[in-house]
């Protein structure tokens, strides 16, 4: 992978300045691209250069080299996200303000780094949650943590600590791990599906504590499976990241729009350098007073993708920010992505998968199986447009978060994304025939098959039941969860429906 | 409990009609409140009296009793949400519609019910997830459909069966269990609060599977800790159904309007007819063409309350119906509650709990902790808010749905009210002194320490680690979700704005 | 009318201190109530008490009168919104800032003030539009203006200045009057209406400059005459004014919404105290972080009502200033209001006339006159439907604002509200005899049938010809206009359809 | 201009077929492109060819030719929006349907029609506004609909008859023109604009009946002036027109949306065959269920654009249509437009000109101007700020429609825009020096210099007093529009800021 020269010096980030038992010690993080240190050539605090005879360099934990000792035929490697501790044996610095400057050799040429940073004046004595700087995810530090929680707070943790894995595995999925919730799952289905990517009859894991909601999601299955099947279609595909750029007024945001326009290559060669997977389709800009707020677009394989988009935008901001004139300021997010929340941005635009579930659903079955004909359930679909007119809601349709909130759970999504997803358009026709056609689009769904916590084991296990886990997949789980989420439109719509109080009740003879 | 008479000839549904070995059959199910049945007067089946010597009626799993041994002296309980089965030995009905008629005695006087029912004409032959009408939760049918799932789905459920407590628990909570979904809860906190409900330190169970989550929300509670504490404030407290009226014209609508207004006596006496603990607080009336939207606003204690106020709802609906003139269709939800959905209503008008966290943080505290000063945060918070407007999202914040997700999860909350729970408004301002105020208000936080998915083995234990299970723990929970929310608020949003780049290198000399 | 005393001290604003030839001046407005002065007290500028004799007084245009001269049997009236001059004789004040202040025994009793103002320290040296301060309505002063016009500006206002009427007339219509506008109007109908408050055929004054557009509404006009024509409702009519109340926290806003809601009467009194017409129907409150938006809902006669309810909040929360603890900050308007803006909590909650008009649509009128059937109207109304819930739009129906714009230009209404107007839900189905039933529902109309511009010549001969000036009449142009838009809906929702495509050309062997 | 041939045969419209004194007749619309007729070649009625001798042929006032006449050498121009009658003598049509075709030899070589069409079976006897076929703009119609008005209707239209202007002149701006409405016009300014469009002062007309709006315009001219005036920049231009095509599935629609973006050079060419000004920029497709919208986005010059677009979007879709596949269904309009409505589509994508007003506010100004320091104007907008997010309002903002709709009525603009228009976006800082910069971005503000209303008398004097009539103008208009809403703001926004209550009246010792 090429890194292009303008982002490495923006590819660390430092960690505080504090004193310890040896001396004194700072950190950088390495946030954009694996590198190799050749050479500690200068440290410098507040001007004064530092022996570097005293100095150690640590990577996290690895051993502590002396600095002197790394050298070209021994270097370290400074891989993305690492954090490597710089220690200063015999150093106390004085409370205040101090500036450190800092001189690497390295795999990409000379790399120097300026910060100003603070040592805070007293300790802090704080109770908190036990946290084991070796291994926090041993089973003394678990235990640890069991215990304060189980003295701090009520009761015992019985149950939450039984769980069936090693805590190992969830390195980088969760920090302060103490045991599980076990969310009961129920299985639906098996659903009849006609997708560009899931073909054949799927059973279908939902977690879920509310009654009722696997027994409704299955009787809408049954109907959708009586009337043929569902056919699922992927319309786009996207994962964004929203970067705002501050100028010194309205004329310079609106040429830098111009400006990012024209050099779209460059900077997407910029974003893409930081992933083989994420790729740019596009930017939108929108401008507003002095601010050009950049939406970027991207394609992003089997992972939901959040945090590849953000390192991408990173980089690609980079290039921009050494690149284009007059920038006053920058921001790495600015409410546009809009991530964790719904928006009309993202029904309009898409945010991951905008996937559309369709059906034909014979009259017959539906009378037989929900008591309700075409026309009833029509009808209701119309009312309840007017209703989300009204209370200005995110989605004409009866309940489709249920659905996704369940399959989301037992396939490890980020579940927050309830909040993007949470978005539907639920649009129904009669049919010639006098069956019902009926439509889901959900346009901002968003789903991993890799990556996140879909490699957990239950997790898997769910996405596995469903041959979803890995690579390749992310579209064939969006298509399922699509095809379940109409089964529910049509099952709690019927319900409604049938509930359908006629002024005569003379002519249909009915109490309910 | 009273029951207002008008409201028995609607409290049945019936279940299908269908031929069996025996005979024909037929079932009831109780929607409303709990009965006692004396004496079955009449059956009749297209006009025709069966002779009440062949029939035998049965309360769901208890044992058969031949209708003529029901008697004052041998009465059978119907308590609600149970399924009356009538079947009438030696008796085949043909394929096509049916009349049926039922005249009871009862607890409440004469009840008597007619609907019309049809027989489908060709057995399903369907394949489905294995249920086990005798017991669904007894370890043989929980074995049975996890080999069905191994056999028609890929892989193996072997950390799916893994779970720690006795299935029988999950009745009410899920159908088709086949095992639990083990999702990881690390805990932060402990998070210092100045509620009206909260006082004190509490640890908090975070269920996700999202890396640096967990930490995310500890820096954020570090910072408020070390200023103080957050200060909660439950503000409003409801939760709505939504029913539709539909008349000749929007004449007859808003005349249906000013009759409920003044008709609010009765109607909230027939809602809270059907439960010790839901208090209608209101109804809202949305007019629109032809269309009288009501929507109740109930208080529901410690449950979050969506099936409470359904009933609710549905007995209110029930006495206006019998009661009101003009009604020409009538369905009990219209998509104005709006359950599952994101909405303007309720932001306007709240769903479940507002509530609110506020904190002044220290100037210092934030400069020594998250490398950033208010200013910063600040300005980046008015440019969020363009952000939010120009996307029209729902939340003008960071991601406050991270945090109340992973509570959700935790504690056993139903997690599809991350859709509603999604909404926040996020205020800021400098003090005096220099230090930055910040509240965030979530107008529609859907909570429950009683009922649902509270009860079961981990839930339950991660609401007590916190001291939140149970009766009067509700608006105690919702205020430490609100606290931790505003903990993450300030990490994120200061993650953000201390990558706040400034064109001028050298002012600030420092990389990042 | 009863003034509450607790208003009185409010019931002033000063304008601004400034040296003239003789001494020195300041003026106060009178903003609530009409009041009379007995006798000046004592005047203090700095604290130093000022010679009563060399101050002289004056309302607005009346005669001066020197202080000591105003007694109980010489008193001055000081009506709502007059100013009252101060001048005292031979004092220069100094540049920079000055305490005023100043006592009056009144009917009221002692009214004390109390102000702190500035002198600028150099005169203003602007070109402004000439402005005569005497008689800004007689013709020098307008001639005096367009000869600026025409000279700083380019070319003349030769047709500007034809107008038919007496400048005089437009005292409290305008300022800088320089000429007139000359909007077109074409007649529309007669319609036939079916309302409550209109009854029977009205021809209908449309003022535009777009052409087709009398054309088109006329069309539909034709087609709602031919089908029986148009049934109106007026569902709901409140005006609003919405302050905000800022406290110490979240707590002390919640408090005082209660404290609100359980001095509902008090604050009532206080409100309409200023004013014979408005009649506060309700409050809402609306709670976010440490605010309390009030939103006063007020009935306003035959007035659009804006100025008038910005009076009564003004004397309710002075009333609540006076009475609640802990309030902050204060603002008379939040943005809640939400005037000249469309918002979701108008279409939901009203403002100005919530007004409905339907019609049933004959099938054969339709196909008749439009070429279009029912059908295809209803398919194009249910796409539109999903083009306005991806847009976001507030409006699901075809061009509604167009007939009310100019209906509102034509008959005097403040043509700004059509931002609020703009909102309307379409409903269209399908009789039982595959007709068209269809409604729209306005939810925010803001019209007025008094005051404002009604009364102005043209205006008042447009709504002459509807019989629709004046008092008690507003609910009938309401109805009107209603009834007009729907002829809009029809006329191009039928353009639009009657231009569908089929894919087979042979089926329907037209070419378009 | 060169039309592509596809588009020829949908280029007209059928008018009606009806009997009238001389036989039938029956007729056509150009709507599309300037043509020119050599030949006619056959006229068929229910398939049997009809004696062309007995044919003759009228372009709309000209005279009649008989079908023979026109040859080569003697050809009929039939320009665009032009209406040719086709009346055969003798011949009655029979109530009911009839098909008709048509085939002309024409400057685009063969051109031939077939069309359905019916014949109403009793004549309509309405009463109707009076039209004179002839001449509906001689005062002999003027009159005779003055007197219809006057006689039908109520009172007199005196005032309403008198105008300074040659109706004639109002020929594709009304239909039934009657007379005018004077709307009072006063200016405001000079505003002191350093544009990019317009530099130097202006005054501003300002067509409104609603007291204070041209004084409250003006004081906050004074402020901006006094400050150095407003910076002014149109960001983006464009119109829309947005087409919907319905497919057989969602599948479809998504293949034909790539479709699209693989077409778009010849739909471009197609689209702008219709004009020199239309510049076709993008298409955005939106997808839902089976539905692909497209936004067609277009430059349109100094006109607003309306119809030239629509007439752009048909041709492009007429080229669409013939060359695509699948296609179910079509209209060339979804409502995703969205014209004359709101929406969010318009805020994030624009509709019209984005424009933008900018100005650093003096901190002594406003104090001395406006009693108010940038503090507390500042405060008051992040509570409009919150005011607007709980209200869902499209503008957080004071009230800029006010000063758009006063300049829109006076220049001749599309009024009704005032529904898009009225969004815009505030954003206020404090400066370094306590200065207070603020901006108003509106980011849909509809208007023209050129076309529509803009060339009547009084509206093209408006345009010429600030020197924007007419080609090369319209964003020097926008700009000049936006800083007087910037105006505005400050000076409501400065008035209600001024009401800022304390709780402390000691502290600031004002009375108000």
């Amino acid at each position: 992978m090429k890194i292009p020269s303008m982002l490495l010096k923006r590819m660390y980030t430092f960690a505080s300045l504090r004193n310890d038992a040896e001396g004194c010690r700072f950190s950088i993080k390495n946030r954009l691209a694996d590198a190799v240190l050749y050479k500690l050539i200068e440290v410098k605090i507040d001007g004064q250069a530092i022996d570097l005879e005293t100095i150690t360099i640590q990577l996290e934990d690895s051993t502590r080299i002396m600095a002197p000792k790394v050298t070209r035929d021994n270097p370290i490697d400074f891989p993305i996200r690492k954090v490597l501790h710089v220690r200063m044996g015999g150093l106390k610095v004085a409370t205040g303000k101090h500036k450190i400057s800092l001189n690497f050799e390295s795999s990409y040429g000379a790399l120097s780094f300026a910060v100003e940073d603070s040592i805070a004046d007293r300790p802090l004595d704080r109770v908190t949650v036990p946290y084991d700087k070796e291994n926090d995810y041993a089973p003394k530090a678990i235990a640890e943590r069991r215990k304060f929680i189980e003295e701090f707070g009520n009761g015992t943790l019985e149950h939450v600590s039984q769980y069936s894995f090693d805590p190992e595995l969830l390195r980088g999925n969760i920090e302060n791990f103490t045991g599980v919730a076990q969310i009961p799952i129920g299985f639906a289905g098996p659903i009849k599906i006609n997708g560009e990517h899931a073909q054949g009859e799927f059973v279908v894991p939902l977690a879920t504590t509310e009654g009722t909601l696997v027994a409704s999601y299955n009787r809408g299955i049954k109907v959708l499976n009586l009337s043929g099947g569902v056919k699922c279609t992927v319309a786009a595909d996207c994962m964004q990241r929203a970067p705002v750029f501050i100028f010194e007024d309205a004329r310079a945001a609106r040429e830098f729009k111009i400006w990012v326009d024209e050099n779209i290559e460059p900077i997407t060669e910029a974003a893409e350098s930081t992933s083989r997977v994420a790729k740019l389709q596009y930017i939108d800009t929108y401008l507003a007073g002095k601010f050009a707020y950049l939406r970027f677009n991207y394609e992003t394989g089997d992972a939901a993708g959040q945090n590849m988009v953000g390192r991408a935008t990173f980089a690609a901001c980079s290039w921009i920010l050494d690149h284009a004139t007059n920038i006053k300021k920058f921001y790495l997010e600015s409410n546009l992505a809009t991530d964790k929340k719904h928006s009309q941005v993202n029904i309009m635009r898409t945010r991951g998968k905008r996937v559309i579930a369709e059906a034909v659903v014979k009259r017959e079955v539906l009378i037989q199986q929900m008591r309700v004909d075409p026309e009833g359930l029509y009808y209701h679909s119309n009312i309840s447009n007017v209703g989300a007119m009204l209370s200005g809601a995110n989605n004409n349709g009866a309940h489709s978060p249920n659905g996704i909130t369940a399959m989301f759970i037992a396939t490890g999504q980020d579940v927050a994304n309830v909040a993007e997803s949470s978005a539907a358009i639920i649009y129904s026709e009669l049919t010639a025939e006098k069956d019902l056609y009926i439509s889901i689009t959900i346009p901002s769904l968003i789903v991993a098959t890799y990556g996140g916590g879909t490699g957990l084991p239950t997790q898997r296990e769910c996405l596995e039941s469903m041959d979803c886990f890995g690579r390749g997949k992310v579209k064939k789980l969006a298509e399922i969860i699509a095809a379940v989420t109409l089964a529910g439109e049509i099952s709690l719509g019927s319900a409604i429906s049938s509930l359908d109080w006629v002024s005569s009740h003379e002519t249909y003879g009915r109490n309910r």
